[in-house]
């Protein structure tokens, strides 16, 4: 099996946690049926984004029965028999920290893996764009993969996109993919957005999904939208616009192999000239 | 002084190497005269690009006077008043090896540093674009920078900037911009020469220039041309197309600052979480 149906689901989100799940659960059985083998969610799919509301929407996500969300997305993917990237809802601790998490399902519903944000989004654009995730949440200290009947995924959250060696790491330990939610914002995402999950792809000769969330233009905070997903030659091979949608992508995974043979960076890196950051520390 | 002007001279190339640095020398010296501070000739800029070629075309540079390339191009530095980013030549050292080489000039003419190409070209996309440097060349074993009275600048020879840890490294060092001289040619150029020149400028929020030789529709080895300069937000900034020419664009360091302050990567890597290429071994 080397190729598989990819649904990023550019999701509207509102205020009402309950009318983004049921939202997110149609988009989700909508992509099940379209085919898609794995579906993605957006950053903050539960919430509006915003370090206001982070503590507000927070649920505990160790019990996935009591966590509404956890059950929500279970079910979606039980429900839609798809590997389903969770999108991030922001997660309380039993020590009362906040993290900006992303979980991963399985077809049958069970939880694959969870990653907290490990890069907090704190930039400073005077007079367009400041925001600091780091005021309320705490950061994540862990790389995540996942394994698929495709091969293994890496995860990254929207500002994680930023740091290349996320990825580097990822690709060099088997992933064939990265995945990022991801809320950029109409400052940042007209200068990098396309050209992160580009460089990420080229450089790593791996495919690279980002999903937004639709933009609200009732926002405070505007995401960028333009979901989007890159093959291994950083072709864009599927994206749109800022408005709510679902975007498709026929994922070749004989393409790694085809771009790995014509570039062969793999067996050409100098880890005696500089070190090799998937090195085990 | 925050700010300087740069020169990308994408040169012809012919088979006479005297008329090669006759032409370098008109250039460099033309650039000089519209204000140019720094000076960057294109990889192979005194001979044609091809296997069979470096061998013939090979100097010994370890004594700059009796080297035909390295006192030519001592003589465009001092005579032009520029630093000057030499382009590369094909090496032959006392044991009879081979190297790409970039060799820079300071403005009384003296040699500031001397850079081999750490990362050969072989590649093999079938049908369209065989190469490998490594059936006659070898490859450097260091990363190279030099100063300058704007700060310190990173080299790099044309697939070197495949590699995305030698700008990480330079970078992180203090450089605030990367110089490759590189040929890219009409395969690989389109897909990514300028991704790679934006991403390096990206991610390490500094300078990036690459200069080409000009398209030779006669040659065996077809150059993809378009030398660009991309701005610390990875804006391109000058650029052009598969012609003679010469590239300018106003240096301004301030940038540097102003997106690091914007985006702090610098201050937010976590180096708890993967290694810290730019650390010595």
């Amino acid at each position: 099996m080397s190729t598989f149906k990819l649904a990023l689901v550019q999701l509207a989100v509102g205020a009402q946690k309950a009318a983004n799940l049921a939202n997110a659960r149609r988009k989700v059985l909508e992509a099940s049926e379209a085919g898609a083998n794995m579906v993605v969610l957006p950053e903050c799919f539960n919430s509006p984004y915003g370090t206001k509301y982070f503590g507000q929407y927070a649920e505990d996500l160790q019990d996935t029965q009591t966590s509404e969300s956890m059950h929500a997305l279970s079910q979606m993917a039980k429900d839609g028999s798809v590997y389903l990237v969770g999108g991030t809802v922001p997660e309380r601790t039993s020590d009362n920290k906040l993290y900006n998490t992303c979980t991963v399902w399985g077809p049958q519903g069970e939880l694959l893996a969870r990653h907290r944000k490990v890069h907090l989004f704190d930039i400073n654009f005077p007079g367009c764009m400041v925001f600091q995730e780091s005021e309320v949440l705490s950061s994540g200290r862990e790389m995540t993969q996942f394994s698929t009947p495709w091969g293994s995924v890496g995860l990254g959250i929207c500002y994680d996109v930023r740091f290349p060696e996320m990825a580097m790491v990822a690709a060099r330990r088997g992933c064939m993919m990265m995945v990022y939610p991801g809320a950029f914002n109409t400052t940042t995402g007209p200068l990098h957005w396309e050209l992160l999950v580009r460089a990420r792809a080229m450089d790593n000769q791996i495919f690279v999904a980002a999903c937004s969330p639709a933009r609200d233009l009732a926002a405070e905070y505007q995401a960028w939208g333009h979901s989007i997903v890159a093959d291994p030659y950083a072709r864009v091979v599927a994206t749109t616009d800022e408005k709510e949608g679902v975007v498709y992508a026929d994922v070749d995974l004989g393409l790694v192999d085809e771009v790995r043979r014509a570039i062969p960076v793999y067996s050409q890196r100098r880890f005696d000239v500089y070190p090799d950051v998937a090195q085990k520390k």
